[in-house]
C-alpha cells in the first residue's frame, strides 16, 4: 500500500521568494488528502500534475492565512474545471462563513457539493474513516484554535492465494477468507482452514501532521510509535524565546516530540523567512532525533 | 512626470502555469496604485521589488476571484512586515464583509488602517484626488457588478527657472509664480511678469483600466482621447459567441473601443487559458487599432 507525503510549501507566514506557504498532499492507495492550503496551492497542484478528482477530503489545521488563503481559489477553479466529486472540508469554526461570503459576492454556484465539518481543536477524536484510512484530530497549542491530524492506513484484509483455491469457490466464502475466518461447508462436510488459502495483508502505517504549535508534550501519548511525524520547526533554539512568544516550535523541540513519541521518522518544515539556509535546523534536530528530514518543496516522502 | 503601468498578471479565471491572474501597478510620480489583486500578487510585488509603502490605494474592479483572491494575503503580510501607512481600498459591495470575516477568525489586528470605499459600478464618477492624480470609475458590463478606473495625472504647475529669479525672492511670491500669476510688489513698485520667470509644467496624461466586460460602447464618450487603454481580450473573434455568453470581449472588440475612443495606445490582456500563443490576439486587434500591445507579465509600459 503506497503511503506518500508530497510537500508543496515549507514557508511560514511572512512571504519569501522560493518558499510557499503550508500545503501537503498525503496519498494512501488511491485516496489523496490535501492538508492545509496556503496561497497558490492550486498552482502547485498543477505543477505536480496532481489528479484533483482523487482529493475528496481537505484538512485545514487553523485559520491563519498561510494555511488556508489558497483554498477559495482552488475550490473556484475546480468548479470552473467541471469537478463533479463531492468534497469534505475539515476546519475550525469560521471557514464556512468566509467561503460562503466569497461565493455569495461572486455569485458562484459550485458544480460539486462541499460538506463542511467543524473541528473541535481541543480534543483528540476520530473524524473520518474511508476505505483505506482513519483520521483523528491532534489538539495543538497555537494563538488561535488549531489542530493536527493523525492518519492511519487500515490493516488490509488477508490476501487470498488464488492458485490454492478449489475451482468455483463461492464468493461469500472468499469474503470470509479475506476476513481471516475458517470455513466449514455443511454440504460437502469440508473445512477450509484460513491459513491454507491466505497470507497476511499489509500492515497499518501512520502519519501525524503537527501544524503550528508551541512545544507541548500532551500529544505524545497519542503519537506513540507513529511511523512519521511532520512537525513545524519555525525557529531554531537560538530563537527559543521568540518561538514561545509566537506559539511556535524550534527544530530541537520538534525532534523532542518525535523522540518521546518513539516515531520512526520526523519531517520538519514551516521555516521562518529569517533563515536563508536550513543546515542549523537539520543538525539541531538530528542531535535529538537522528532520522530527521527537512521538508523540501516538490519532494515526495515515503512513509 | 513618470506614468508607468507594470503588469503582474495576464491570465483569466482558469489557472494555467506561467500566467498569473489580474494585477497591475500604475506609478505616477511617487504614487503607486495597485489595480486588481489576483492570487499570488504579493509574490509578484516581491519579485519586482515594489516598495509597498508607496501603495496607498488599491482598486478592485469586481469580486471574481481572479481579480481579488490575493488581496487578503497581501494585506496580512503588510501587517506582519510592520506597514504603518494607511490604505484606501475601492471595491464593489461585499469585499469589506469578506475581509472582515477573515481578520476576525485569524484574530488579526492590522498595524495600519484600511478605509473601505464601496464603488457604485453603474455610474461614472470621481472617486479620488491625490497630489498628482484624479480617478474616475468606468461602468463596465459583466456578470456581477464591475467597473474600470480612469486615471488622469494632473497638469503640473508652472516650473520656475531659478537662475532668472532675483536674489532672496519671497516664498509666497514663488507659490504665486507656480500658479501662473504675475506679481506686483507694492514696496519696490516692480512687476514680475510670470512668463519671464517660469516655463510650462507637465501635461496631463490619462490611462483607462477596462477590466472584465462584454463589448459595450457606452464608455467611449468617457474615454475620448485617453493616452492609453488597458482592455480585457479574453477571447479572439472566432470565440465571439463564447465571449458574449460569458460577458467578456474579444481582441477585435477591445481594439474597436480604443479606435472609437481615439486612444493613443491599447494594451490587451486577461487571456483565456485555451490560448497557448497570442499572435492571433495581436494581429486581430492591430487590424482595427494599430498601436496595440500585448500585456506581458513583468513588463512595464510607459503611458
Amino acid at each position: 500500500m503506497n503511503f506518500d507525503l508530497l510537500v508543496f510549501g515549507t514557508g511560514s507566514a511572512t512571504p519569501v521568494i522560493n518558499r510557499h506557504p503550508s500545503a501537503f498532499l498525503l496519498s494512501i492507495e488511491n485516496e489523496s488528502f490535501l492538508i492545509d492550503c496556503g496561497e497558490g496551492t492550486q498552482y502547485r497542484l498543477i505543477e505536480q500534475k496532481v489528479k484533483s478528482s482523487r482529493i475528496r477530503h481537505i484538512f485545514i489545521s487553523h485559520l491563519h492565512g498561510d494555511h488556508y488563503f489558497g483554498l477559495i481559489g482552488l475550490l473556484s477553479s475546480w468548479s470552473l474545471n467541471q469537478r463533479k466529486e463531492n468534497l469534505t472540508i475539515f476546519a475550525p469554526r469560521g471557514l464556512d462563513e468566509i467561503l460562503t461570503a466569497q461565493f455569495k459576492h461572486s455569485e458562484t454556484r459550485l458544480n460539486y457539493k462541499i460538506n463542511f465539518v467543524e473541528t473541535d481543536t481541543e480534543n483528540a477524536y476520530h473524524i473520518l474513516e474511508t476505505n483505506f484510512v482513519t483520521v483523528e484530530t491532534i489538539p495543538l497549542h497555537h494563538r488561535i484554535p488549531c489542530c493536527g491530524f493523525l492518519f492511519r492506513s487500515k490493516t488490509s484484509k488477508r490476501k487470498i492465494v488464488a492458485e490454492k483455491l478449489p475451482e468455483n469457490f463461492s464468493i461469500p466464502y472468499l469474503k470470509m477468507l479475506k476476513e481471516g475466518l475458517d470455513i466449514h461447508d455443511e454440504l460437502s462436510g469440508i473445512t477450509y482452514k484460513n491459513e491454507d488459502y491466505t497470507v497476511a495483508g499489509g500492515v497499518s502505517k501512520s502519519f501525524a501532521y503537527c501544524s503550528d504549535t508551541v512545544y507541548n508534550e500532551l500529544k505524545i501519548s497519542q503519537l506513540q510509535n507513529v511511523n512519521a511525524i511532520y512537525h513545524e520547526a519555525t525557529f531554531i533554539d537560538s530563537e527559543l524565546k521568540r518561538a514561545e512568544q509566537t506559539n511556535h516550535s524550534t527544530a530541537r523541540q520538534a525532534a523532542m516530540i518525535a523522540q518521546k513519541s518513539k516515531a520512526q521518522q520526523l519531517i520538519i518544515g514551516h521555516y521562518s523567512s529569517r533563515y536563508k539556509t536550513l543546515n542549523n535546523h537539520l543538525s539541531e534536530a538530528q542531535e535529538v532525533f537522528e532520522n530527521t528530514l527537512l521538508a523540501e518543496e516538490g519532494k515526495s516522502y515515503k512513509i
